[in-house]
């Protein structure tokens, strides 16, 4: 079970903090910017040294980085190649790999996702975020590919952003919030993927900005290993978040 | 606004229909596949050559096209070019592209989607679908995006696959259900979006296979425009799609 190892490294490196790898060219230093040209090969390139720095830098004392991908993305081709060598080097220090994607869709388009980022291909990836907004459906498949090929999932339970309280807050009928729900169905979602700590490779992320919500979510999903962002400062240069069990 | 343009080319047409453009190694045609090679290069010119043949066969009766991007994902970064070339074919026959990303983040995660998706840059796309679930945070830099750029959104408001009940329909002690509470919010979000036939162009993806929920979203919702999933028969080889206004 993944999250196993996972729990494993932090406790041997007595250290729960994810660093997030979120490269953007104004935050690079000039250091590294002047080596390379100013079109978007350059700056890639410049992503790729400030990455492949940060990781050396941390690597030996931090188990983890999470990749936001939207950040390469934007930078088109050039950009996913540079998070696919991120994760690649990453993975070669012997960091485990969060692809923050965010992805969420249904049936045989969740099992392309899976494909694309959870089984043996061409991104190296242990665990990805997921959005349940779509339900078990959106789900499913991503489990049962973690099962197949060895790899964990985020889900968004709570968000730390601001207006994460206008639907995830929302009370229901029966006095649970939409956050609870998604809480238990999380639970549930990975029941089947509980390792030797009692906690699931089916995870949860649970916003830090709600401490409160993060105590109750706790007690309601005992075999739910938490991602906390915004834990500690947002620093500029890479943002901190911190593992929870 | 784009949404003026969508709803002036489905006059001319005389067609509301969207078609899907999922590719699918075991769906492409025997003889596209045997000219190709069976690797990931030869599967991903395949996909290429499926897209661009549907194409040429539709442009003059159909208005638009949506690629989902996890079957490009699926095949990695040839994959995404693909992607990008199919988006770039259907923008030269004159089609619009939404493409089905569903992507959903927050604050400069968010504005680096759009930088990726809706601005001028390597993906000629005209529309994204995006995820509700963490709220207007999540929202609003795409639709500052869209205005800027001149491109469009469709939130995921009901989505049509069969646990979508699980999250969206649940009852709020107001009465309402979550996916009645993300139609009100749509039609927030778009309100500084809307052109000259009252619709925004932040628009909507509502699931036909809930006939009256469509009905009560339509007169909650009377500014937007909606991307109906699943309308009439979900073909093997290329999936339909059907705009609503």
């Amino acid at each position: 079970m993944i999250i196993d190892e996972l729990i494993d490294k932090i406790k041997q490196m007595e250290n729960p903090t994810v660093m997030g790898l979120d490269p953007r060219y104004e935050l690079i230093p000039d250091e590294i910017k002047n080596k390379y040209g100013t079109d978007n090969a350059g700056i890639c390139e410049a992503f790729l040294e400030f990455n492949q720095k940060l990781i050396d830098s941390v690597y030996d004392i931090i188990p983890a980085v999470k990749p936001q991908a939207a950040f390469y993305e934007a930078h088109g081709l050039e950009g996913i190649e540079v998070l696919k060598k991120t994760c690649e080097y990453a993975k070669s220090k012997g960091m485990f790999v969060i692809l923050d994607a965010k992805r969420g869709d249904i049936g045989t388009t969740s099992v392309a996702y899976s494909k694309a980022y959870l089984e043996d291909g061409e991104f190296q990836i242990d665990f990805m975020t997921v959005n349940p907004y779509l339900g078990s459906d959106g789900i499913i498949p991503f489990v049962e590919s973690c099962q197949k090929f060895h790899k964990g999932l985020f889900i968004l339970v709570k968000t730390s952003n601001p207006s994460s309280d206008e639907l995830q807050n929302l009370k229901l009928e029966n006095g649970k919030t939409v956050y609870e729900t998604v809480g238990e169905l999380t639970e549930n979602w990975g029941r089947h993927l509980r390792g030797k700590y009692g906690y699931s490779s089916v995870a949860a992320v649970v916003g830090a900005t709600h401490p409160i919500q993060l105590k109750e979510l706790r007690e309601k999903m005992p075999n739910t290993f938490f991602l906390i962002p915004g834990y500690g400062a947002q620093r500029r240069k890479s943002r901190r978040y911190c593992f929870s069990f």
